[in-house]
């Protein structure tokens, strides 16, 4: 999502500074016309945004405030959007450590997968105060078609993230279990997907991963341990709540053992796998 | 779903005869240009093709070989055209008693609501021999504007919608379980609604019964104590088949104590109250 929203702002215009651990990734982001960097520092000075893509709250943390981080070496005033899927309580906490700082601070979870975000068309759940809107506007113009906003302060946009991965990790693993549940029972999975898709048992996830178990193909476009931390962040925030949740920790489990079963980076359409497997038989593409 | 076919049925010119067992529908359907009768054994006597309407195997049973059944009255050669929910197991016998009976048997569970019934435009995923389904045609020209054919035998158009009845019946609960966090995190439940239905966390359910919690309405379109029997139909042949299925239980076991706590007869998106309960707050609608 990153890179696609990094060509996204160079095709608008923007000087684009990009950082990453990865050489081949910071050639190709030279090629395509942005600056690139191994450490935030060098990139933030003089940057009137800095837009954060992160796998969770701990690298969200390192990038922002470890060494070499971005915010000892921002301006004051410089807008951070942080669209990192973490925690409401995480994505509150580093928002207030960045007001604190003297910076501007967007909450602000995407969706949209990687087609959408090279297309400059993702779509950005976004919550903070009126000055941070203002400030974000034009990036979020280039990134993004769609902007919801969700709230005054940080808080609610990932709140509100959060609730779509619960359905999200939900529905991959519903998902799994329909297809093999099919598949044990003698039909034909391509059929059932044909189906399926056409009927009310029909949903995002059901459409999306079910081609990839009707064609054997685990390829991860997002993988299973994306959606162990996900449904964790989920039960660990019901359960501060009071709030029961118990199909999300139905589905956590099973992301969990097919991570335990080496499918971790895995496509998490992975979870149908684990469940033939359990059954005592194979779909396609199984290769072990 | 019955009375939507029946009317369409009217409609393209078939003389049509119903059999219900409340007088008032009866009355309605008379008014409606249609033939109405107590019982099968009268209605189907001459009839080319007879539709079974009922909600599980049982009944289906009771209006076929029971008293006054129509198995009995029918002209040898009939097509019975079963679009009942239930278990593929059932299916297959009840279609091998008609067909030792003489008869022709087309397993054809629908799809669609009420509203597609009554348009003509249900959704059949349909098995059967190619002689079941030639004498079929005309009739689900009439009723329907998608017909699946799954297979040349009763069983796997039963199979099929049972793996979109575990899909339904998860996504309900999971709709549920999304909400009532929702609410119980502070969000506002239109808002949540507005952005999931365009995001990747959607599902036809989400979408539909969703819509229902944030308007606070469990007048029943489908009641709690369907998914009652659908998902314990699903839990049933999965067992039988040896394969896993823990979404489809945690769900069963939610829908179970929702009707347990009196809503068996709401609307099947009042799983979202009893989670909501558990968790000490109530969502909007929420009489009790």
């Amino acid at each position: 999502m990153g890179w696609g929203a990094a060509l996204s702002l160079i095709r608008a215009g923007f000087p684009t500074h990009g950082v990453d651990l990865r050489p081949d990734v910071l050639t190709r982001f030279t090629a395509a016309g942005g600056l690139a960097h191994q450490t935030p520092a060098p990139a933030v000075a003089g940057a009137a945004a800095v837009l954060v893509f992160v796998v969770n709250a701990g690298q969200a943390e390192a990038v922002l405030f470890g060494p070499a981080g971005a915010v000892a070496a921002a301006d004051p005033g410089t807008l951070f959007i942080l669209s990192v899927t973490m925690a409401p309580t995480a994505a509150v906490a580093l928002a207030a450590r960045l007001v604190q700082a003297g910076m501007l601070s967007l909450d602000a979870p995407v969706s949209g997968g990687a087609a959408k975000a090279l297309a400059g068309e993702m779509t950005v759940m976004a919550s903070g105060t009126a000055a941070a809107f203002a400030a974000a506007e034009p990036v979020l113009a280039a990134v993004a078609t769609k902007v919801f906003h969700l709230g005054d302060r940080p808080g609610p946009a990932s709140q509100v993230k959060m609730i779509n991965q619960l359905l999200a990790g939900v529905h991959i693993a519903a998902m799994g279990e329909a297809m093999s549940l099919a598949a044990g029972i003698g039909l034909d999975l391509a059929t059932v997907h044909q189906v399926i898709t056409a009927s009310a048992g029909n949903s995002w996830m059901f459409e999306n991963r079910g081609a990839h178990v009707v064609a054997g193909d685990y390829a991860p476009r997002s993988a299973v341990d994306i959606f162990v931390k996900d449904l964790g962040i989920v039960a660990g925030e019901a359960a501060a709540a009071g709030m029961p949740s118990p199909l999300t920790t139905t589905a956590l489990a099973l992301f969990q053992q097919a991570a335990d079963a080496g499918m971790g980076r895995q496509d998490d359409a992975a979870v149908a796998l684990l469940l033939a497997r359990q059954g005592g038989i194979r779909l396609p593409g199984d290769a072990e």
